[in-house]
């Protein structure tokens, strides 16, 4: 059985699944697909020119404390960053060209990482190649692919595809048809996928 | 200590939570205070004239599914009733005035699972009273209680409480200064209320 990852970048609650997902999947013997994509073309779908949590400040406010003690709750370190949401184009862009890669995984973690334990603005290439050059990666061939028109065009249909099977927000868990919103829905959407596999 | 819940008789997942709170605030010997308040004016304040779940129907969709699934999950029975926010303002004027009575949280219960079990329309006067009748209490003094101004004006300042401590969606917890938004944080709550416990 496979469990599709849907997540952005710049979203925090994604930085809790990507960071506590790939343990989970592989103790839970369960596939895990990463789903790279981007929120803000769905966002203006929905009515919205950015995030949630900037459009409603009080949201906002509970969000920064519900991160902070969540981030406790699992032992990740937490750092708010300056810059929210950040543009996480380039980081989705790299993270879909290396879809094949081992290190994809890691890579990803390294970013949100850097986002939101060191507070470091992911839209710039320096940061983004150093959390490539974390895993061993030269990051200038990937950084050459992140910009190919190939590339571009995998993380737009992602991003459509997100929109057609109703994903709103993220992180959000695909297991078959069966969608579950938010990094408080990982457990459930892991029981579900081991429920269709004794099946 | 004293853990507050905070919660709006129209709010699906106020239902999760009206229903397993009492017997696990009674295991973790935690005190309940039952806080009901109403949504509309909040939602209002936040830009929106009805319920998140009907202005974005995709989000709707997804929040009946969850539902479904996490009333599976808890063990609760589940029917989608026909209206939806229905208007829980009598319920929670009822409550309101009956705050001071060992009936009111099972009171609560029994309106949430006419609601989402049966699929009953708690506006309705009779819904209610049946409820009541439920518990043994009769009914024409508190639907009469309900009416008096000193109820209307608590529920009133209750719900403008709920606006001046950030409370932007039910259920929430409240511990001491510590804000909690939905069902999936009342185990953190709890958790919350009995580490400030042991200081």
């Amino acid at each position: 059985m496979k469990l599709e990852i849907w997540f952005e970048f710049a979203s925090t609650y994604s930085y809790l699944t990507v960071s506590r997902a790939e343990a989970m999947l592989r103790d839970a013997q369960i596939e895990l697909v990463w789903r790279p994509f981007l929120l803000g073309p769905i966002f203006r779908d929905h009515g919205m020119d950015t995030s949630p949590f900037v459009l409603d400040p009080v949201k906002g406010r509970y969000m920064w404390r519900d991160m902070e003690r969540r981030c406790e709750k699992y032992g990740l370190p937490f750092k708010r960053p300056g810059i929210f949401p950040v543009n996480g184009l380039k980081a989705a862009r790299i993270m879909t060209a290396a879809l094949d890669e081992p290190w994809c995984g890691a890579f990803a973690r390294s970013v949100f990482t850097a986002q939101f334990a060191r507070a470091a603005d992911i839209s710039n290439e320096h940061v983004l190649s150093v959390a490539l050059e974390g895993h061993g990666v030269s990051p200038e061939p990937w950084l050459e692919r992140a910009q190919d028109p190939e590339t571009k065009e995998a993380l737009r249909a992602t991003t459509e595809r997100a929109q057609s099977i109703g994903i709103f927000g993220a992180p959000s868990m695909l297991v078959g048809d069966e969608l579950f919103w938010g990094d408080d829905r990982l457990e459930d959407a892991i029981t579900f996928a081991c429920s269709e596999c004794r099946q």
